[in-house]
């Protein structure tokens, strides 16, 4: 059976064909200029594929992931010029006549390490997947459904217990100032320190001020979810500095809640080379094609 | 039908028998002591009823929920002199031949609210329900189950950003400090005035800080959860201090995400009498008795 992705990013597209174990057979990726430019190339990507089956989207938002909604399938207000209110499902059921799979970018990668997750414990119902880059946001999957009723979450504006020694710092997203994401996306470290997040080691103290903000993140998620695993992606995350994480998250804690070994619970993602959205789409697009299948 | 509702809290145990319409038919409260005492007197009050068909039990915890673990049914270890490692469940088993429903307090009021909610909504599929009160907690159904998977939700042990007139205040939690309970549990009132909550006006400065933080927690239930609604009962919350937390919640949401009316997000119970886990364990009685049917 041949699965169609759509990593659908602010900076690149990543469209990829697979099969019903989530192999990769093939795969390109490309920047994201304007929509209709970008989502043509990823129509005219999938219409080599005769045999297709079906196809899922994990986009950047924020989009209407509500079936009921009028503008089900649009990036809506998103502040990334030319994308607001763009019918991105629209235009894809234009060009295929597939069941298609429409969630958020965090959705489908939490859903691709959901799948890896359960290969290794079966009894894996409830992920949460963290990324921390350009942006900040997460996705939760809980007995196989997203978490997210009168839309997605958008976790990257809550806001946080500030550093002592970070007071001063009145963080970066237009919105909210010193929300999680004004305070650990990638571009704070400009607006700190001058420089960009990877020229400045893990022994700088910025990246303990990080650590200690990112385990609130992990914290609030454990309190209100309680998921089995908290997984982290994006340009920010590295084994190192999730070391440090799990550090301030057991202090913050206080043992208060048992989560397991925090080295299985707080982890880097299980998918290789950034791939848990593909493999998210692959499994959200097979599931798509045995509902339609059930339903006759 | 004759269901039964546990109302298991540390200060005071409402029992209670009521039909599937969620009318009580009869009712007893008497105080908290030990686990022996306090559990005799709800299972003798219910032998009282021969045709009782199943029982529900919202109880303060912490409490085990997972039904695969070792100590599922028991509070456990809660601070509570005396009730740490009790099997709750455990002895109510051994006195009734009858399914028997386990949970929070707090799950059981989000049940309630949530069943009340849908009589006016069809369509109400995702509610949180906080209690703020001597403590601090809240439970989420969702898609007509509960969220919570490695264990029950902890909501008053999340961290916030602090408020400007507020950071001196050291918190009263003694795991946390600072956590959302050691900031706007009822006992802070004291903590921070010396005055007892209930004879401190609305127009205090205390409440704006209190509010502050009450709509941060309903800032990240916002945006972790996204749930439909957001109901808030227990000792320290009316009507006209809710007034206050919807326009704290409006200023940090900074209409980033549509939530519609907020009158109608933000609220205080549906259920009269702080009745919320009554309604909520008669549904979820009923709902034990209907699925036993269902499995014969």
């Amino acid at each position: 059976m041949l699965l169609g992705s759509i990593e659908a990013g602010g900076t690149k597209f990543v469209c990829a064909v697979g099969d019903e174990d989530y192999r990769v057979k093939d795969r390109i990726q490309y920047p994201t200029t304007t929509p209709a430019e970008t989502i043509q190339k990823a129509i005219d990507y999938f219409k080599q594929f005769s045999d297709l089956q079906a196809i899922s989207v994990a986009s950047f938002g924020p989009i209407e992931i509500r079936p009921e909604a009028e503008r089900y399938g649009y990036i809506t207000d998103t502040p990334k010029v030319g994308w607001a209110n763009t019918n991105f499902l629209g235009m894809l059921k234009a060009a295929f006549d597939l069941p298609i799979y429409w969630t958020t970018d965090v959705n489908g990668s939490a859903y691709g390490e959901y799948i890896l997750a359960r290969e290794k414990d079966p009894n894996m119902s409830a992920l949460t997947y963290y990324t921390i880059g350009t942006g900040v946001g997460a996705g939760t999957v809980l007995n196989g459904g997203f978490v997210g009723t009168l839309g997605h979450p958008e976790v990257g504006h809550v806001r946080l217990k500030r550093h002592p020694d970070d007071l001063d710092f009145k963080g970066i997203c237009p919105y909210h100032g010193d929300c999680l994401e004004g305070l650990v996306s990638g571009p704070t470290f400009e607006a700190r320190t001058g420089r960009k997040g990877e020229t400045i080691p893990l022994t700088d103290h910025v990246w303990d001020i990080m650590a200690y903000y990112v385990a609130q993140a992990a914290l609030q998620t454990t309190l209100h979810i309680r998921p089995q695993k908290i997984v982290f992606g994006g340009g920010v995350v590295s084994e190192a500095f999730l070391k440090k994480v799990r550090h301030e998250f057991a202090a913050l804690l206080n043992d208060y809640q048992d989560v397991g070994k925090l080295d299985d619970y707080i982890t880097m993602p299980l998918a290789a080379h950034n791939g848990s959205a593909t493999i998210g789409d692959f499994a959200l697009a097979y599931r798509e094609v045995n509902q339609l299948v059930n339903q006759k």
